[in-house]
């Protein structure tokens, strides 16, 4: 099977060096092109992300994988579209709002940014829980008229694992209300300037401007169904408090759950392990073996030492116990990875899935 | 007027050291005696907390006030309660269990732990909330056939905080039920050997064994209703979720909560600001000027700035918004100092409201 | 004694703050008038430091002393001379260039700026090590055809207490050769943006630009001797290692150092300690009771334990202690407050001592 | 190649997990024995890990390989010495002084802790720098009546990387005196406490006990030269400053260096790289590609981008730069990870050279 070429948009930046440290070695996907603004376009890729001390700004945990060093840097508004098959931008959300469309004419393109998520014909798509929303792309192609293209970003990194925890709990006992306290990691700030060190250090942010938001929307939409040219968002109440925490990475979340009909934690337990074995057979290059790993340690899933279960891919599930606040309810504490699974490896994952069902390739 | 003659017991611990912290220049008490384990009986109390490596085991921000230097130790068991008024107890439950009854025959006990927090005639009070607890004093001594002693404990840290922000909501609009997620400072674990530094730096820990029930049942009661012989808890559900967060102090909570009636985040916000005033007239030398800071930038209240307002005694309270997940909601987050208004200082201030009710001195 | 009157010249940045909080009750100085950039000027003070939404952008510990939250900001480039008898500039290098000189024409200028420490006519002044360097701004006024005004900076902020811990050193045994390797605050490094959380938690950084030139010439500079028209460097060499640690505030420093004769660690305690007796009698009002707290726990000094030492103008010396890679050595460890001491605090200092010796006033 | 088998003791400790860690999957050495105390002797090796509120303590980044999962806990000082080719110890001093030499009848030692390392006739390996020592364990049997059984000790972490990079500067240019400031990991500390949170978040602790005589002792020992029945020390001194900061993993080592002959820095950097590819031929499993990566980034090496460097094994230098307090100087930084080179793994790495010559196996 020959590979899609894949171009990776905003590649000098976080998401992007994050797209090409989960691209070096991809199976179905080949790196063809990368590219950035006008300050690095024309630049080897090294020089591009290379500071005039002499500072090499790679951020990835991972080396800088050796086939991108040399790697000439396009002009985002000017790439190749005819040498690519798809596109992956990470790149804010005001540029993606010009670059996407333009793209989306001729090549698929999975997006990190936020710019079309509230869309009616565009799909969210997190693929171990909404993968038969990706029908939504017809209907988009369809209005907007394009033939080879669309536009599918990924959710906010904050909901990925929220959305992924409650998904067996929606299918098995339905859910009514979700309350949620975030404790997100300082990258999911990015670095322009992020969060500072000054302000994080014995100390802790209450307040993520416009997080609280996407959660609450973007669960709903996520968790929703298929209804005509559009989704129709689930019925539950979302409430989100979001904080950021002196967490390097790995996002953890506080959940509090009201179900639509009773069960024990076990059940709740059980209904996630169940769910999560559906990894194991999507045959998907990133998908981790178990979407989820309930744990039964009650001192996990801790950030540290949970973020990177299946390199980032899955989500960690503890604390499982009644909620007692509420006739029917359940909470828990989840970890997932705010840069993989939520954010460039949780997009080549979308890739990989539009690729299965058939819908890119 | 003559201060009352206090002794500290547990002086050489954390509690202990926080206590003599806070009392070094006060107005109405004056230590007379400083007590603890067999260890340190018969010492002087600085050569009692430093180690054999020379190092000074003194804890707190503030110095070691000079008046308790080369005050001798003596041996909690054998205390000489003829030679004080009152005892502050910061000792382990266990320890408690066992010295605070004996105290109690002779002179009143307030202490910050756990071991009598649940009888029936014990009340739990946090001054500004429900100093009129304090008449179950007269129940408990006369089940317990106790003259002129009683055992008052102040509440867990964790949900100092929350009642006091709770108070003014129940009062004016009604509380049918709570959700709290808190990100408390590592000091709540004290040092022994507290929370270790390989867990916490870029990490949380997501459990806090007995916490949780602690702050369901604790609030319950503290915001309950003297009802003959013993207090009925509070209508309302509570439900939390309790982490550790790498903050040295200060106890942070997103708190979501179900109103009986209707109210604007506003008027929320008023009603705090309103029920806060009350501290200004109680004339108790600890109580700060407002219970309550009420704060409008949405990136307070953070632990590390709002932890010392009013040196540790005021609760700050930012983010009110409305909880669209209830019918009637508000949420918001708050910081409240643990070791401050949460112990030590916080058991000086009962003192002080029962000093100021003629139930002591 | 009336006060003088003085202008804060950036006064919205972190240094300006600073110099704000630092002189909200001086019994020397009354701030009569606030200066920053155009940005800021014409608007009233707490305006200009609160940001669009709504955050106030003050970062002392301190509170906003209140006569300055509705004081107008002037323009820096216009600031009216006539109306102050001296200026604080906490400003940027580049901006000191321009401005100080002409500030110099009508008033004094102490600054924390880099601009003007290297030439030959400007002391950079310790008070408590080289007070007898204030007779080089006669020079300097005679050189610039100054009458009035004259530009005295402090020093970097590394520098200040290793000049402290050297001084008594250096006059009881000669010093030969100083290596010195600071782990700092993240403090020193402001907020635009200063260190960011994603750099420093799990971490460290090994190298901070032109600090270590800045240390290694200015120690000799402030060391050093009048002579003729100029300062002469002391002949001791200083080799710097500068790195960038966790901590919010206080620098502290490993320093090893050749002496020139024999002695031993309690000789070198000893002639620190009579030496820092001294502040005792000098009468200014910043000055701390002792210049350096010299430390018999062998675990410390700790910059959070110990940069607040005398509101932050001792330095904290401990580990004093052979070093046996020299024929004649002691190393020790201090900890010196680098945004006190060594920034806005150090300055009112300077101010202090040149008002005391009638250079100013 | 039949692999030996092995023991490790102190099974269940962070040593010993590190060493099982490593293990799991290794070409030479086969684990075919775990030990540990009466607590845990008996027990399947994951109950004994298990703690009782059912928190798996497992401290290692990497998973419990699954073959140790059910493996039995030998009592060690019952341990089967005919079932091992090879003991690795992993315990405490005290521990260790008693447990090795009735080991070392028998069978090697291999060891991390320091009771022996300063007897004349045991070596401590690092096996790029003075793998020759190798031959004192010869006159070590000899002294001692042991036929197949020797003791070889690792060294301090803190040294480990020290004398790696000083190795090629000492052969290229001589060494005459080391000032060396460490910043070192929490992770050294362990975890029994090991470094508190409350003591190291904003803060650093300057001492470490025992710390800078270990590193002052062993490297000169691990730099000297065989003679007669014993070690020559190396002929410069070396002075130590050890501090702990808030990193868990990686020791960062500011060092000052006076040389014997001039050097440029690039010289140094030079000797350093080309000694670093002696590496590349040894064909020991734990070997990395490079002992030393010299960094020419000015911000490196950090302990958190640069511990793991070829899994740990690797010692990263950085800003290489004149010392111009010498006649002859240069300065610069490294990074160690002082829980795999510096620990387990660099026992292991012993293990392989030892077997390499034939010493073992």
């Amino acid at each position: 099977m020959a590979k899609l070429r894949v171009g990776v948009v905003g590649a000098t930046g976080l998401a992007g060096q994050q797209f090409l440290a989960a691209l070096g070695e991809h199976p179905w996907f080949e790196v063809t092109a990368v590219a950035a603004s006008e300050r690095s376009a024309g630049k080897k890729y090294v020089d591009a992300i290379t500071a005039s001390n002499g500072a090499l700004q790679w951020f990835c945990g991972e080396p800088l994988p050796a086939r991108f060093r040399d790697m000439p840097v396009a002009l985002a508004s000017r790439l190749d579209l005819g040498a690519v098959d798809l596109v992956f931008t990470g790149v804010e959300a005001e540029t993606a709002r010009e670059l996407e469309p333009a793209y989306a004419k001729a090549v698929p393109v999975i997006s990190t940014a936020s710019a079309f998520r509230y869309d009616d014909d565009v799909p969210i798509l997190i693929p171990p829980v909404n993968a038969a929303h990706a029908d939504l792309l017809a209907v988009q192609r369809r209005k907007r008229g394009w033939v080879k293209g669309f536009i599918t970003p990924i959710p906010n990194c904050t909901m990925t694992g929220l959305a992924i925890a409650l998904k067996p709990i929606v299918d098995a006992f339905g859910v009514k209300r979700v309350f949620m306290t975030s404790m997100q990691a300082c990258s999911g700030a990015g670095r322009s300037p992020g969060v500072i060190g000054l302000d994080i250090v014995d100390n802790l942010i209450p307040f993520i401007p416009k997080e609280e938001e996407k959660v609450e929307i973007e669960t709903k939409k996520v968790l929703g169904a298929l209804a005509g040219d559009g989704i129709s968002p689930a019925a539950f109440a979302v409430s989100a408090t979001c904080t950021r925490v002196a967490v390097l990475e790995g996002h953890t979340e506080a959940v509090h759950c009201e179900l639509l009909r009773g069960a024990e934690p076990n059940e709740v337990a059980v209904a996630m392990r169940a769910w999560a074995e559906s990894a194991a057979t999507c045959g998907w290059p990133s998908a981790p073996k178990r979407w989820i790993h309930v744990l039964d340690d009650p001192f996990r899933p801790q950030p540290r030492r949970d973020r990177d279960a299946e390199d980032g891919m899955a989500t960690s599930v503890g604390r499982v116990r009644r909620d007692t606040a509420f006739e029917y309810g359940v909470k828990f504490v989840l970890v997932s990875h705010n840069t993989k699974m939520g954010a460039a490896k949780g997009a080549i994952l979308v890739a990989e899935m539009l690729k299965a069902r058939g819908v890119i390739g």
